[in-house]
């Protein structure tokens, strides 16, 4: 181990391998993420090891391999799809697998089929016997599927219903696993009976041959090309001309068309509505904090072993880990991590009591759950998103190699802020939530558990006195409580306002957008420091792990209002003289942290192997490493052609002359 | 053309060929530039048609291919090197071409060379009979040259400079066109005479036979891999072994070895450090204006054509740049993209202005030079990488698709954010600077004009009556001359305290160099403005133009203000109620821009083929073109070789259960 890594642990505050346990909800847990994280990491079918320099096609080829290979090794092993090593198991591959839509496609029949449809299609796409998509964007349409342009037409005489791509714009767009893998998607379409159209239903479709994996008659697929992530991921696009399915093919747990045309709809709708709720919420551990950790523990222990100008004249080149700049930029993505953390573990638990009561078919929490999961879904990709781009500038030249494998976590975590909702667009859902709110509390009626400070009013300023004050929880909290409130109140009058003069409503939502989208993140934002705050009150009796995570708290809460600082002196709630006081305070703790930054990233407990990053290792060799694996790229495997073809001509009488 | 697209056009408010020309700087270059980028566009040579396709080996040949090329295309045209076309080059070629560091090789020689040197080695190089690159930077070792760790030790003897690599820190890392082209560099190492070193020089060294291209004797030479862009660039590693170079090929301008070991200094080193600067300002056009403007175009482009969901119920979907978050997204952008092609120009006269004193032997703006080119480098490319990823995000799934064309202009952005010198240093010493004018001019000493007006403290109000006054430039630039002069003198302030309460005075600089950062963007912010209005105000007689003009000048001013809030209400200059006037205007301004934003972008110029962009042709056929491109990528010209060894097994007997 590189010594300027190895003295950053010896001064650790707290029990590195009690931390594990607690981020991973108790010691067990992190034994059996070690045990599957080993098994697999050891198999060398897993590796990946050439990942940086592989082609698309090469990066396609390897993740069905490992696709089929993990349906053998997950026998062997004895793991099940339900059981409790599953999540270990994406986590050790890091994503890096195919067939993850066959999945979605396997949820959607069992979720939106009947027992029927069930009892057909779960047990071949369970032994993989066909391949699932799951094919709902288009290539002119995506988070607003009311317009979604392909059709599906019942034809009465033969029972069938006809698929088509009416327009270019129409083509399905986008999904995993179609452009060159899948034999079956489920196809989102219009559906028509007798000329009357009933709106998006999804259809059962055969796009590949289960003979020769040729494409079926009328349809044209194929992959959608260069991306700046997901190599591995065959993103496809679909058109359909004619394309017939029988009656049988259209998920009808919820709605049928009968044999004569009859269209019936049964049941409620609802439950489409939380299927989105646990994709977004599911989303967020693995695809995006995984990585911002795995950001984090790169770019901090380089910044323990890389040495840069002189902190103090006459000494050697010091850690850049020393300097405050470097300081301010990496400790408040670790806290920010550590934020989310239990954020996540708030909404589950949130998503597991909304579960319970939805299974008692009671659907009242489900607003609240799809606000939340919206919002948290923005706020967090968004957040990571730029805290990892932060990790990876803070590396300099080095963060920008794909060897460091930044980038690679960057490119990843953008896309979540694109998929499963465009994050604007869910923050409108969540303003759209919390302007309702506001206006029931403002009448005296109840609102949901997660904003009913939106019913109590306190006008006030921040009581702090001196900067040890903005140490304390009740005074940071109740200002994140005070300026959510405030904007979303703000917000709300001028809405009010503007319909109130005549602005139609659905122009003066438009006019209010941007402030809503603030208001929205506001909202968030408070949550997860009252969360944050509430959960280190209840560590009383792990001491050392407490007092961490208090710093950790407060400096995310600090680093939130030094970052805002304007929508917290607005109104004056915090006054200039309070905000210097925060600026102080939030400095300080920066060098306080700094001490334990390499401990807590070690508690994220992640292997050499899955961060794949020359800079990140645990034994801190990245010089070393990073020629090595510069040796092993294609670009050195052979004297370029472009020598003998362009170079030599050029050079070729030079030797005469010198 | 898209009729979405065509109808933008119909309505601007201004001639769009006369501010192109404007940009341009007359007609005349219009007419220069166009034919240029014509005659390279022609030549199929240039194609950048499969770009998105091709492997870091297929983007490092087609770029030799170019280079060696556009030798004799510019014979052809009679295009020189110094000629008024060169610049137009670069632009048509998107910088998408080998043996840029060849350049940095010839003008390292003609800058710190001897007349003597400059006679041997310069025909050679003009003549590309030798490839010559720039190794300075090496794995340990960034910014700080001091550091550097390559020695060159003079051997009496011989008369030779004996060049090592002592550890693997001191390997060269990073030089372009070193990995596999070059067959001589400048190399930066340590000078050693009689075991007394002399700080760092530079030695011209050949690294490559000029008879077959083979490493020279000593040398280990390769590329260093992957990275987030330039994969047409052999960045390279480089490392000695007892290299022998005759005393003749140390760089001996301004210092020499003599036979008898004694070294000499002669003249002034100033020089140095003005090449430096030149080369920060001029990356800023080149390397970040082009790649933002275009980004612009390609997004706001396609916000014209693409529809979604509807902002009127009964009305078909909306164009989604009439929804108020999307032209908050994309119009400061197009706005940022104006003023810093202003703030350029600021740039480059001023520039001008220093050359001219430099060859009078009068040094003194240097220092303002300096600071000025190293703060707009950092806060340029900064401003612009952030604003390339609003764009690219804004097109949502389509953005992050490489036929897009924006995440490659995001990669390379992101680059300039890092090379040249690392952005937060580059700030720090931009404060430097501001600290020392602020002590003089508080001590009243002279001052250079840039920072005049750090000797006018007036502390006052903002005067602002109504949102209406915030359309006033000479209230918004008084308000950003208030923050940058607050900002500077509390931070002075700090630092004075700090050591003057026994703090060492390094320790002191480091605990304020989060906000010495602060202080240099708000200077350079406030520049910026300032320059933008005071360009609009001599706009007169083009009327069409200033008015346009005026508006974005007036967005990019208060989206600043509504983007940094905390900096203007921290000491009241902005009251509460003031800065919901800002808020107003500024979302007021969107919609006026909005409606000649298609117009701003064409006014950019730029040919469907530099933009290369699936989303931002002239023409707006976006899905067709997606669709056509989509076709042409490898992962859809054959049958993966996974279906025969892994999906085939899996499926193969599936048809009897169906």
């Amino acid at each position: 181990v590189n010594p300027d890594l190895a003295s950053e642990r010896q001064t650790a505050s707290f029990s590195v391998e009690k931390l594990t346990a607690w981020l991973d909800g108790g010691a067990e847990h992190t034994r059996m993420r070690r045990a599957v994280v080993e098994a697999i990491e050891r198999d060398p079918v897993f590796s990946r090891e050439n990942q940086y320099f592989q082609s698309q096609n090469e990066r396609y080829e390897a993740a069905v391999r490992k696709a089929v290979y993990l349906q053998k090794k997950m026998h062997e092993m004895g793991w099940t799809e339900n059981g409790p090593e599953f999540k270990y198991i994406y986590r050790a591959v890091s994503g890096d697998i195919a067939f993850l839509l066959h999945r979605v496609f396997m949820r959607s029949i069992s979720v939106l089929g009947s027992d029927k449809q069930i009892a057909k299609w779960m047990p071949l796409a369970t032994q993989y016997q066909l391949i699932g998509s799951y094919a709902q964007t288009e290539l002119g349409h995506g988070t607003y599927l009311q317009g979604l342009e392909t059709t599906a037409v019942f034809d009465i005489t033969t029972q069938e219903f006809i698929l088509n791509t009416p327009k270019i714009s129409a083509m399905k767009w986008w999904p995993g696993d179609m452009g060159r893998s899948a034999t079956h998607t489920v196809v989102f379409a219009q559906l028509y009976v007798h000329g009357k159209c009933y709106g998006v239903h999804p259809f059962i479709v055969q796009i590949r041959s289960l003979r020769d994996h040729s494409l079926c008659p009328g349809i044209t697929a194929g992959d959608i090309g260069p991306k700046m992530n997901f190599e591995h991921v065959d993103n496809g696009y679909l058109m359909l001309q004619n394309v017939r399915v029988p009656r049988e093919n259209m998920l009808n747990k919820f709605c049928e068309v009968q044999p004569d045309g009859t269209y019936v709809r049964r049941g409620s709708q609802k439950i489409n509505y939380f299927t989105m709720t646990t994709v977004r919420i599911s989303l967020i551990s693995d695809e995006v904090l995984i990585p911002l950790m795995k950001a984090c523990t790169i770019a901090i222990r380089y910044s323990a072993v890389r040495r840069q100008s002189k902190l103090k004249p006459g000494e050697q080149e010091a850690k850049i880990l020393d300097y405050q700049t470097q300081q301010e930029k990496l400790l408040p993505q670790l806290a920010a991590a550590y934020a989310f953390h239990l954020t996540n573990n708030y909404l589950q638990e949130l998503f597991n009591k909304g579960y319970s009561e939805i299974q008692k078919n009671n659907f009242d929490r489900l607003p609240e759950l799809h606000a939340l999961s919206s919002g948290f879904k923005a706020t967090i990709t968004q957040y990571c998103t730029a805290a990892v781009e932060i990790c990876l500038r803070a590396c300099g030249g080095h963060g920008y190699s794909l060897l460091s494998g930044l980038p690679s976590l960057y490119t990843k975590l953008l896309a979540s802020c694109i998929y499963e909702g465009e994050n604007t667009i869910l923050l409108l859902q969540t303003a759209r939530f919390l302007i309702k709110c506001f206006m029931a509390a403002s009448a005296g009626q109840p609102v949901p558990p997660s904003v009913t400070y939106l019913a109590a009013v306190k006008p006030g300023k921040c009581p702090a006195k001196n900067k040890l004050d903005f140490l304390s929880p009740d005074i940071y909290t109740e200002a994140y409580q005070h300026m959510a409130f405030r904007l979303i109140s703000s917000t709300a009058a001028k809405l009010q306002n503007l319909t109130q003069s005549e602005v139609k409503k659905h122009d003066a939502w438009n006019q209010c957008t941007v402030q809503l989208v603030q208001a929205a993140k506001a909202h968030c934002h408070y949550i997860t420091v009252k969360n944050f705050a509430e959960t280190v009150e209840k560590l009383e009796t792990k001491a050392g792990i407490q007092k961490i995570m208090k710093h950790l708290c407060d400096l995310f809460a600090l680093h939130g209002i030094f970052s805002n600082t304007g929508v917290f002196l607005h109104d004056e709630y915090i006054s200039g003289a309070q905000m210097d006081m925060v600026t102080a305070s939030y400095l300080d703790l920066l060098a306080v942290i700094r001490k334990d930054a390499v401990p807590l990233v070690d508690a994220f407990d992640f292997t050499d192997k899955s961060l794949n990053s020359a800079l990140g290792s645990y034994d801190g060799q990245v010089y070393q490493r990073l020629y090595e694996w510069a040796q092993k790229s294609p670009t050195n495997k052979q004297m370029s052609p472009a020598y003998e073809r362009y170079l030599k001509p050029l050079l070729h009488n030079t030797l005469s002359k010198l």
